[in-house]
């Protein structure tokens, strides 16, 4: 009702970034040469590739978008162990899966359209943005295949992955209990072989996303459990699949396995997206690879989740950014300081003041260096996947670096980006029918889920920087400087911000590395300043990237990239500092306390 | 359910901080002695106000925590035009206002207890910890009742005054428009001569707390509107009291008045507390002080609001820190990087782990210098209305100064501090039973009403500081490094810290003052940085006095305000520099873009 006073609209609006994907593809990856160049991706094609993202722009608008605040005020629905997703998801996954957009990243011998990490992500991204409950249904599918896809048997791959991929079953991924969620070591799902090849898998797992649903006819639930005799902690850990139908010879569907949905959680955000308790009685699962070697499995999905978590956050963050930049040209509110701008109005639109710029701008710096992190680590993704043995080496090395800081950082940046698009609202940012509020909620579980962003950091810090003495830092950061040296002279303000920032960042890595020799407690006292820190720099990097594919290059478009590099080095780069100041500041403070003082 | 498994509770707890409220009042600020010195205050001791204090936290935790999340789960409700609040509030503001509590600030010739802004601060500070949307209702009525005690009539005052303090009434303030939130000079609302003395009031006001509800027989709307021909802009706006039912001579209640509410909100959160479309169709109302003058009363009233909302941050911080630091002790996950630190259970409690204690440490460090500094401000509210004519001067420019500090820099930490607690608790932090993603919810509200915190930061740049030439930071910046030359030798590490911070301050605000002169738009490109950094500087300022107070005095929690001090130097202050570098990077970036790039 209050939105039709301004802008005659009843609901957000989302114009997917098309003209930035494209260039990021072409200007600053050139994908098409990359693609080309590599046996296994030279089926894709730039055209093809447009017609992907054409058609997923209006999928996201047309059919997704319009579900996202009714599915948050509905929610999703547990009656007994049933469980209802909000009204139009079901006709949606229906369009979706017939689409083909769940298996799109899928190999084609499962019927997938073998569509590489930097094409799938922009999808994600898009989907994300408009309706971030309906995307984890599938991309909970695809995080399940992938671990099919790399660890099971032949057999298996065969039952499984075609009916995944088409949408007619879904997939689980089943890791979280009550007393265990960063510290999968202590898991207590028991798997005990039932002397036929099979095991009888029992216990609860919670925050199962997608758990169960009505979208699809079966489920499968990819469960780490540990075997009788297994080793303790994380090196005693399996991986089983456990289908909600058990699956006949044929592929038809037989009894129902015991594995149940006790109840849904009441949430923050993502509302419609049913996040479930999970309980196994017994339940008839199939190990996946070897035994006690779950986690290691659970890691390669894992790369690729964390990478999609960044994408809700930047998802999140880009139709923010879009909402507000369009309320800030309706709403009227003082004059600006420099003379009126709007004569013929009561007063100026906001558009016109400072700092409801900064705002918008630091939601417009966040999604251009993000979406260009997410391609870069996407492309070190395929590269992974699909390159010459020595890439794939290097390539896994810097996803491994790369991947906590796509998922925490992204996501850190989104939820302030979501806040100051909420702000630029004023008081409506708090009413609900307008929809900026849910863009908070919403993202905020992407900060939380697949690892707190705190363990993200802690990841980055300590196992992919401390624990290889920085070695996986050094190429990394002479990659950045040989960027750098190719900026033009027009692009000297970045090159000489880069060139402190870069600087500032081996020397605090050195700092980590040094102290934690003395005192382990400094790497995780560091962590969370440090990949913010690291975080920063690398979208410095990344405005190098665009800096350069835009050099030459006439018209507004391009132009507008300078003029974001110098907003992002005078407005958002020193905050690296603060983060390197506080890492100095070590962790002595911290541990003087006794544990008493908190409580 | 979940909650049962670590701690056996079934909701968060809270603790008034009593002992570091009585370290304010005795030691930092020694109140006894302002209040003996004040014959306005003198009937104040520390006896009475320890007394008080003692039953806010047995009614805070007994009565007001226990409708926190029932009230948030069944919201406020509307009818036609009858809003009902959620189950038990209507008992529980009975017993609020029998126990005297709307009235402890009041003058004792209205009913009140004639408390100083010190003490009900610290009430005020509790009740916003255990049930924000609860505390709204009875501190708008205060509102109301002040703009009333400055500018009203005698009969005015007596006919509402004691009738709003004892909780029989309430109040609202109606300024809001649809289209007209911080700009109130192009409002609407119109008031016209009935010729009887009173007006006919006209319009529709948004975003009423409280507007209407069913804790109280009569609501006393304080409405904004224009009378014919007033002057245009904020020049031209009047202030009118127009009751909900008309009031009789005797004072008792009349006819129902043309004033009702249209609608309810639906919000992110404080969803028990209404917030209303209130319709007035020629409702009878009655000037209060002169026409044209309405905007200066409800400053009067906004300054003490303003400092309510930096409580309502200050009360979510310190819940939501004292339930994150009890699950830390409860929740095992990992090993302690120093060693094991539980051997007997599968994991150590998170407590033990550097990361987890910075962010408590983030929200502890909020939470006590950011009461130090609302009771510093609450002090200078007190001697602005009890002192003498100089101090009275005096502690209005201060007040003036550091109200949008006390607002939007305490809401702006509050936010961060709840997002840190919830995080703590990893995913159960996002499910809603946990209450934790409820004080995030809550808490964001204060960031936006009351003047959105980008306002405060425009407010406290340009019309406190660049307006007068800095002349009102020139006395806060002495008294600051007066303090600082107290400091013993063994806070030395603060008093260096502080030399740096305040000299940065300093020449930060020389260098937007002088900017200014050539480009308008570097104030408002510069505020909310500044807004931040001056924020960072007072926190330091007030760990400098909480230092003082503490020195000599031997016992841990003297010690622990030394290292949480420390603590604040090495990791919290150093975004100070951050802030201060991005104030110098200027508006240019900014404003660069044409409008159109933002749409």
């Amino acid at each position: 009702m209050l939105r039709a006073i301004f802008s005659g609209d009843d609901m957000p609006i989302y114009n997917a970034p098309l003209q930035d994907m494209r260039f990021l593809l072409n200007d600053v990856f050139q994908a098409d040469q990359f693609w080309q160049s590599n046996e296994q991706l030279a089926h894709v094609d730039m055209a093809t590739v447009d017609a992907v993202l054409e058609e997923m722009a209006k999928f996201s608008a047309g059919v997704l978008l319009p579900l996202n605040r009714s599915g948050d005020e509905e929610g999703a629905k547990i009656e007994g162990t049933v469980v209802t997703t909000p009204t139009g998801f079901k006709e949606a996954f229906k369009l979706y899966a017939e689409g083909g957009w769940v298996g799109l990243g899928a190999a084609e011998e499962w019927g997938g359209q073998g569509m590489p990490k930097m094409v799938t992500m922009l999808a994600e991204e898009m989907i994300f943005a408009v309706n971030p409950s309906f995307t984890l249904y599938p991309l909970l599918s695809v995080g399940a295949c992938l671990a099919i896809s790399a660890y099971a048997s032949q057999e298996q791959k065969e039952t499984y992955l075609p009916r995944i991929y088409s949408g007619e079953w879904s997939g689980t991924m089943c890791l979280t209990e009550p007393h265990a969620g960063t510290d999968l070591g202590i898991i207590k799902t028991k798997a005990i072989p039932n002397g036929d090849g099979s095991f009888a898998i029992s216990g609860t797992k919670i925050f199962i996303t997608g758990g169960e649903h009505d979208l699809t006819s079966n489920h499968i639930h990819l469960v780490l459990a540990k075997t009788p005799d297994a080793p303790e902690g994380s090196k005693g850990i399996s991986l089983f699949i456990v289908p909600k139908f058990n699956v006949n010879a044929d592929g038809s569907l037989g009894e129902r396995n015991a594995v149940a949905a006790g109840s849904i959680e009441h949430k923050m955000g993502i509302k419609a997206s049913a996040t479930c308790v999970m309980n196994f009685d017994g339940a008839k699962g199939f190990l996946v690879g070897k035994e006690n070697e779950g986690l290691a499995a659970m890691f390669v999905m894992m790369n690729y989740e964390r990478l999609s978590m960044g994408l809700q956050g930047l998802g999140a963050s880009e139709i923010a950014f879009q909402n507000a930049a369009v309320y800030a040209h309706d709403r009227i509110q003082g004059r600006s300081a420099t003379g009126t701008k709007s004569p013929e109005k009561a007063a100026d639109p906001i558009i016109h003041h400072p700092d409801v710029r900064r705002m918008l701008l630091n939601g417009k710096v966040n999604n251009e260096a993000g979406r260009c992190f997410a391609m870069y680590v996407a492309r070190q993704l395929d590269l992974s996947k699909y390159g010459t043995a020595e890439q794939q080496k290097a390539a896994a090395d810097r996803v491994a670096l790369l991947t906590p800081v796509a998922k925490a950082f992204l996501t850190d940046r989104a939820l302030n980006a979501t806040l100051d698009a909420q702000l630029v609202f004023g008081g409506h940012g708090y009413i609900r029918e307008w929809g900026m509020e849910q863009y908070v909620r919403d993202v905020r579980i992407a900060q939380i889920y697949e690892g707190t962003n705190g363990i993200q950091s802690l990841d980055l810090m300590g196992r992919k920087i401390v624990r290889n003495g920085g070695a996986s830092v050094v190429p990394y950061l002479a990659e950045i400087r040989d960027a750098m040296s190719k900026l033009g002279a027009e692009h000297d303000f970045l090159k000489t911000a880069m060139e402190k920032a870069v600087s500032r960042v081996e020397a605090i890595t050195r700092t980590v590395i040094e102290r934690s020799k003395t005192n382990p407690d400094e790497v995780n006292a560091a962590c969370v300043d440090y990949l913010h820190a690291f975080g920063l720099m690398s979208y410095g990097y990344m405005f190098v990237l665009l800096l350069n594919a835009a050099a030459g290059k006439s018209g507004e478009f391009y132009a507008n990239k300078t003029t974001l590099a110098k907003f992002f080095v005078a407005r958002v780069l020193p905050e690296l500092y603060a983060r390197a100041d506080a890492i100095e500041g070590g962790a002595e403070s911290l541990m003087a306390f006794d544990a008493a003082y908190f409580a």
